[in-house]
């Protein structure tokens, strides 16, 4: 099945449904006063993609770039999506939409790299991302899970 | 009620009794492998502190010391304490240890920094926390809660 990822827009709609989702926090508070204080604009970009079902937003997860100044997971270093926040709404689960979002977020072309969460790991294998080898100074308690795309490796750090 | 807070140490018993924490991931498997390699001696320090009942773990937390260069939260700057992987097994939660942990992080009078977990906001408050400025380079979609010792307040970036 094929779903339809979209990139979201800042808006009070958005930020009304992104409260249903468990991982809601400081991010969105601070879209929301940005957007009471004209800080931003109605409707302006934001890091999130999303799956709606009919008009419900269901599914979501954040895609930020870091500058390949401060890679320092892959090699040769282009840059790389750090993805966060991925979730689906409890009712639509086991349908294959965190997959879709997933897989979007490779059709980019660039490594991407994610912090897996308690007992994730088999979702994240199963969508060909490789657990990276610790490093403390680096990874600071995360679960860095990580996509390859081709012709890129993981950094040797000095 | 007092709780002894150890500074726990890397060995198979250690490493064994991790399993049962619901955030056991690359950091714990590292270290396992580490000892089996012996990179790391056996018996040496670990990042984590922990609460024991007779000889059980059950509750534990890791604090990861950031030097003043990489400081980007507090000013003035003298580094501060990095808080992650704060858990409490199943049946001893409710008791004040993960309270117990918290305030001894703060013992050490410099800064703590953690990212608040889903809707743990209350209990951070409850420890003397306040949610931070996001700001999205810095931040990356985590939550960031931190506690402030005398003197010391937020960073306010350029």
């Amino acid at each position: 099945m094929n779903y339809e990822v979209k990139r979201l827009v800042v808006n009070y709609k958005t930020l009304e449904e992104f409260k249903q989702f468990k991982e809601y926090g400081i991010q969105e508070l601070s879209m929301l006063e940005d957007l009471q204080d004209n800080i931003i604009e109605n409707d302006s970009e934001s890091p999130f993609y999303g799956i709606y079902y009919g008009d419900k937003l269901v599914a979501r997860m954040s895609l930020y770039k870091i500058e390949s100044a401060y890679d320092k997971y892959f090699e040769p270093s282009e840059g790389y999506l750090e993805l966060w926040k991925l979730e689906v709404l409890p009712h639509y689960k086991g349908k294959g939409l965190g997959s879709a979002l997933v897989e979007y977020a490779k059709t980019f072309n660039l490594p991407v790299k994610t912090n897996g969460r308690q007992q994730s790991s088999g979702f994240w294998e199963k969508m060909g991302f490789e657990p990276v080898s610790y490093v403390e100074e680096r990874d600071r308690g995360e679960n860095p899970y990580v996509w390859y795309p081709q012709g890129v490796s993981e950094q040797r750090l000095a």
